[in-house]
């Protein structure tokens, strides 16, 4: 049986470890541990956690501010970036960025080639809005050798417009660097950030990698379940486990993304949007306001 | 130990049927019996599928012209107001509408005092552009006793936008008139559709009321699973099965839509959203167009 050409077929991995907060030198290591793991088994894109090289709970914003570091010009950003370039791989991950005086919550996007770019969080989640700067950098795209690859980072994803909006501007690949938190008592939470990844992968048709943390940190415990999903919306690798540091690996026909927005012959999904309607999305300004 | 009050307790419905295509007469009786069976299981809500009076796979315009017809003055709007007003409860259904010469895929809502409005589906799935018009009434958000009620038709849920802009309005209960269609060969779509109600439930912060149908109409099988989830994204009825008539209800505190959206002391997701980000879902204009 002849097998139909696979146009753009990579490798994506996904580590889900566990940062201590403050260790930053321990962590940083800990990363380039994983990713020379995920590059034995092949991988050629490596996805980690949010904030991979300083943990999360910061306590102070002092405590933050003195772990940030510049991107790209930082030892952090320079260290993935060594590894990228020496193994010809991407790598996307969360680091504490230091611009001046303002700290983002950001993600950096390594290439085989070196440094392509940062994306700095749009949505910060309850504490997070202590110590950072809400994004400005918008929703940038990058065209690869491999095809178009978007960051998002944890909350990001309960605003379906980040996705949707990467969307329509073509991405293939969602690398989706994320510390979903656990409630403190589970109550199938996993199950809901699972089905937000798979509908969001569906409805957009990207492939999403989803890379979390595990372990508890000054009380607070993370979920785990490391998860990709294909454009079908169904998992390709994962969930990883809730509370084990772990890799998950999918091969992935990155053109998938780019054919399955043609649902039938009469359905092409980003043209059957109805732009018309949508300008309610930009604000409540047009809308009786029920808040 | 003493109960919290439930501000708006409701219990909702979704009667999943198979409707036969042409069989009008036939088929409106059929969701009478559903419904009354329904209110004999205490509904207050109750969700019909898309097009549940004339069937879903016509083969030409004019049969599906045929068995179109006027709304609220025609007589498959009339016996489902004359039920509601009867009971005293909300009825959401899909209807084939005429206006003038042209057709319109349309949810109807009846309520206790009878006729409350309609929604005409904004995103035509496949050949029902062959026969329709696109929806031209935007997302009209219903002001009721027991909370903001609205519709959405199938393929609508396929656009994130839709759910997003009904919550930016406040909607509490997002009524999901549909005819999931099944693939030849089952590939888990019923767990990626499952996947996107809970989802969107969850990112929104609204209950979402799915009434499927079932059958094999004309060669095109339909999936069932009618499922109703709450602003948590968990399932709270259903899933239904996959080929059965059945009625599947859940008890619901709509009030609990507008406490889910304040997530924590530091997080109200509809303040949150980057609005000053999402002009590009507005179109293509701005952007790099890739297609």
């Amino acid at each position: 049986m002849e097998e139909r050409v696979r146009e753009s077929l990579v490798r994506v991995a996904c580590c889900q470890l566990e940062p201590r907060v403050g260790c930053k030198e321990e962590n940083v290591e800990k990363t380039l541990r994983f990713v020379e793991e995920a590059v034995k088994e092949g991988a050629e894109v490596v996805v980690l956690p949010e904030l991979a090289n300083t943990g999360y709970v910061f306590e102070t914003r002092r405590e933050a501010f003195g772990l940030s570091e510049p991107v790209p010009e930082g030892p952090t950003t320079e260290a993935w970036e060594e590894t990228a370039k020496e193994h010809g791989i991407y790598i996307a991950a969360g680091i504490a960025e230091r611009e001046g005086h303002s700290l983002y919550n950001t993600g950096v996007l390594l290439g085989p080639e070196g440094y392509l770019g940062k994306y700095r969080k749009l949505h910060l989640w309850y504490r997070e809005k202590l110590f950072f700067e809400p994004g400005d950098l918008g929703l940038p795209v990058f065209n690869t050798e491999i095809g178009r690859l978007a960051m998002m980072i944890c909350y990001d994803m309960w605003f379906p417009e980040v996705a949707r909006i990467y969307a329509v501007q073509g991405v293939d690949l969602l690398l989706n660097i994320t510390n979903w938190v656990a409630a403190r008592e589970p109550r199938g939470e996993e199950r809901v950030t699972m089905a937000i990844c798979m509908g969001q992968s569906h409805v957009n048709s990207v492939f999403m990698a989803a890379a979390d943390r595990v372990g508890v940190e000054r009380g607070q415990a993370f979920l785990g379940h490391s998860l990709i999903t294909a454009p079908t919306g169904l998992p390709i690798a994962g969930p990883a486990s809730r509370d084990r540091e772990e890799i998950i690996i999918a091969e992935c026909n990155l053109s998938e993304a780019r054919k399955a927005k043609r649902k039938t012959r009469l359905n092409f999904t980003m043209l059957d949007r109805r732009i018309d309607i949508y300008d309610v999305l930009l604000g409540y300004e047009a809308l009786p306001f029920p808040w």
